[in-house]
């Protein structure tokens, strides 16, 4: 892996070109968007972490955009934390949009429980289990939907920043990924330290059977792929990149769900791939259990920056744990963390960001 | 009447401050923003013009919005029109916005048709029969949501274009009006050349019997009012307006329905009042059955900016009719036509409008 960084921005695949976004973005005022979305799969025993319960994780989408926008959550008490009691990625995004100023706005592409605070409908409904093969209703209209938003947001802000936020994700994006012909099998990330690739290709497998879909055979079909394996979040995330990203660029905030939304990007539009980079974090990018470049790579030749975030001398445990592998990513945190370091031209960096996390830790969590 | 214009914009109340507030917004970059609502007072036969037949007009607010985004309606054929044929100003919204590259976002107060484009969802629901004093559910949650979307996205746009659609709206503001104290009995406006005056001053005469509320009654408690008989758009708008005009200036576009949205906005929170203007068209101004100067002197010194557009030598007898007073403003049609002015610095004239227009009107509606 490369070292080479931009302030606390590691340039972590095609440095060149990542160098080349940051300098794009350096000093510009960006939207951050967190996609939201929900999917049955996530109930599966043991496939996701995000909640403390298989039923809470439910709530956990809107919860965190709630934070995003509020500073706490409105639908459930504290925040949205792992069985193991660690905290939501969410916390690092807010306390980076807060620090840098950096306003924020919700898309829903369907959900079953809906956040107290303003959201962009789609009209999409939440996502049902994959394994019946069916599992995303309407997703070319939340895609055409999504990319009208995109167009006109892409007309008010200087650039993008989109993340996401659907428990259950990385199995609904291997699926995606897996139709697509893009073999992502053991190379999907987890927010648990031991990642459960076994129970996920399982799951998918059950679901591309169920659809009568092989390995690759929607490789040209990416609404197909969606509709059969996917999740509602997908196609809403990939619709504002086209509508946005041929006017200002777009920075993907995300692991393994972003992936599955750059291969349904690539499929529509090759066009606007030059506008765009993924944002993660450096947990993503060190894990020694998922290959987010081994399944960028086989789709298009875009820049990976990751966010040099270091909690390892972190005053709280619930923060330490993300060195030892829990939660890693999610809601675009790496994403909105590379925005505040470009927006501050690096003034705001790895060690600031730690300690407005950590009081944000202590006023919601400790 | 002054007669004063910068550009085709006619200052037709405290000249002044609104030449400053156009040289504040001359040559920026707005959001246009279209707030939607309903209220089941548009189905009193007799009271609104904004639809063909009184059910046709739950359809308008998706119907214009949709036409804002699109280019054309999806939930209705053609566009909305009145009894007589008379197409919706956001006919003439959407050419100027379109004309100027200005970009636009849809904002629900609660409505009873969804509009099948995105729309920022505040949780609100379609609004009640105000003669029954109970018209609005949840208007303070409305309000407090509307008012975290106004911070965000002044925070991206260098100012703010707000609009509205809500059939039946003058009703529900003079309501809104009455109730604190405002006497808009004889001043509101009407999509119709006669205007219904009696029948809108009892219509809301039984909504505040039935509320047990006098004239005046709520001056300070300006969500009471909205309760019990306003409309799901006037929190939303305020809202908005509350949230965005700390940080940039807000033209608040339309005609009596934003006096009663500035109303609430003034009793909320007096400080906004010097970042705002009124936008409006000259059918308005000109209106001898209504007076919207006289409705706005009472609640704050705020400036009246008239689009001078001109349709009397149109090729389309449906667009001649505006100037036989059929419809005058609505989805802030005079604050766009301002907007796309002040952008384009005076390049974008009434008469290119019209020109702009005549094709559109000629592609959807002839």
């Amino acid at each position: 892996m490369t070292t080479k960084k931009i302030y606390d921005v590691i340039l972590a695949h095609e440095e060149a070109r990542g160098e080349a976004f940051l300098k794009k973005i350096e000093g510009r005022k960006p939207l951050f968007i967190c996609v939201i979305g929900s999917t049955e799969t996530a109930k599966i025993p043991g496939l996701s972490a995000a909640g403390k319960y298989p039923e809470l994780t439910e709530y956990t989408p809107a919860a965190d955009v709630e934070l995003l926008l509020l500073g706490s959550c409105k639908c459930i008490k504290g925040v949205p934390v792992t069985p193991e009691g660690i905290p939501t990625p969410a916390l690092i995004t807010m306390s980076a949009l807060r620090l840098a100023d950096i306003p924020s706005l919700v898309v829903s592409g369907g959900v079953k429980i809906k956040p107290l605070v303003p959201y962009l409908d789609l009209g999409g409904k939440p996502g049902g289990d994959i394994r019946t093969g069916k599992a995303t209703e309407d997703a070319e209209e939340i895609l055409l939907r999504a990319k009208i938003a995109g167009e006109n947001l892409s007309n008010v802000a200087e650039y993008l920043v989109v993340g996401e936020s659907i428990p259950g994700g990385t199995t609904t994006a291997l699926g995606v990924l897996l139709a697509m012909g893009i073999d992502a099998r053991g190379k999907v990330s987890s927010s648990m330290p031991k990642n459960p690739h076994e129970l996920k290709i399982k799951v998918v497998e059950e679901g591309l059977k169920a659809a009568k879909v092989e390995f690759g055979a929607l490789a040209f079909d990416p609404l197909k792929a969606v509709s059969c394996v996917g999740d509602p979040m997908i196609p809403a995330f990939a619709g504002l990149v086209l509508g946005a990203a041929h006017r200002v660029p777009v920075l993907m905030a995300g692991g393994t769900q972003v992936s599955a939304v750059l291969a349904v990007v690539k499929s529509f539009d090759r066009q606007v791939l030059g506008n765009v980079a993924i944002g993660t974090t450096r947990w993503i990018i060190e894990d020694k259990g998922a290959d987010l470049k081994g399944i960028i790579t086989q789709i298009a030749d875009i820049p990976i920056l990751a966010a040099d975030l270091d909690f390892s001398r972190s005053r709280f445990d619930g923060l330490k744990a993300y060195e030892r592998g829990f939660v890693k990513e999610g809601v675009g945190a790496g994403g909105a963390t590379i925005a505040a370091m470009a927006k501050s031209k690096g003034l705001i960096t790895a060690a600031t960001l730690l300690e407005e996390i950590e009081k944000n830790y202590e006023r919601l969590v400790a």
